[in-house]
């Protein structure tokens, strides 16, 4: 290979992204190479401007640009319906629905002894005090619908029962063992409509 | 979808890459709003940098940091031997086999007069300014061996064959209507071996 050390520098870095093995990266490099500089410096600025930008919501813990992210502060979103997920790529799936009116809170992860994470490394005790104050009716579980998913659900399911607040369940119909992020609309869209009591 | 700006903005810039559809684009952004602001802000700089820095070889048409590319100023090469391809991608693909020490002349596109591209849009005149000065001795077409390639290759043939050059061709191996750039290093070795007398 006699690439340019720049040339090879920006394939190393396209390499790290997942999903992008050497060919990518090179199919990347040459289309960057040939776009023109006002193209490659718009994603090079948009790269550098969400991680400027992009914080955590203070109440959900989804990505925001201001304390609170554009659902928490939507005043037409049902805000006694909380949906717990995972991680924020999982709102995004949820919203790409368009069957969910409510507010979410996302943990961060999932229950994993295996690889050290209890529920004090997630976002539980933020989700607690959210329904301390009386307001929230129902909890969606969300999370994934594989072991260590079901056994955050079963964990937060068993904590928050007693508060008197109606806890959910994503209907099956999500292919156990699978990924919420890669599930279709109309299936991930029918698991809401069918969510079942836990 | 309710992301917020800077993250669709990202997401929309994503999508422009090759073989980038709108999941591996969420994939990869919510992958560097994970990544630590260091690793994000080299690709961003990676990106900038190659742009800056690289430019066309003054002798073949290469990418290169300087005015000429580190092929061309490599004293240790065959300067006698001349490997055509279209883009510059092809150089890379043949450099992987290490089966040519001879330099490169990028041609930058192929004869297609559908698309209004003649030899007036090619490095053509510059290749046959190199042939002038009686040192080369031979040339390789190694156009894509498709329509367009091949009848680039019949075209430069011709031109150079009143110069006393030796004029050849990849040979046959290569699957017909495919493109060198995806080719495997064996069997793209193997063509420019067994290359043919044109």
């Amino acid at each position: 290979m006699a690439e340019s050390a720049s040339i090879q520098k920006l394939l190393d870095e396209l390499e790290r992204l997942p999903g992008v093995g050497p060919k990518s990266a090179q199919r990347i490099a040459f289309w960057l190479l040939n776009a023109d500089t006002v193209t490659a410096r718009r994603l090079a600025d948009a790269i550098i401007e969400v991680k400027q930008t992009v914080h955590f919501c203070n109440t959900c813990f989804n990505y925001a640009e201001a304390d609170e992210c554009s659902i928490c502060a939507d005043p037409t979103r049902d805000h006694t319906t909380i949906c717990v997920v995972e991680e924020p790529r999982d709102v995004t799936a949820i919203e790409r629905t368009g069957e969910f009116s409510g507010v979410y809170h996302v943990l961060g992860g999932v229950i994993s002894p295996m690889d050290g994470i209890g529920p004090e490394q997630l976002h539980v005790r933020e989700l607690m005090s959210r329904l301390s104050d009386d307001a929230v009716k129902e909890v969606i579980l969300a999370t994934n619908p594989n072991v260590e998913g079901e056994t955050t659900a079963v964990y937060l399911a068993r904590m928050i029962k007693p508060l008197n607040v109606t806890v959910t369940r994503l209907a099956s119909g999500l292919p156990v063992g699978g990924d919420l992020e890669y599930a279709d609309e109309v299936t991930l869209g029918r698991a809401i409509e069918a969510r079942r009591a836990m």
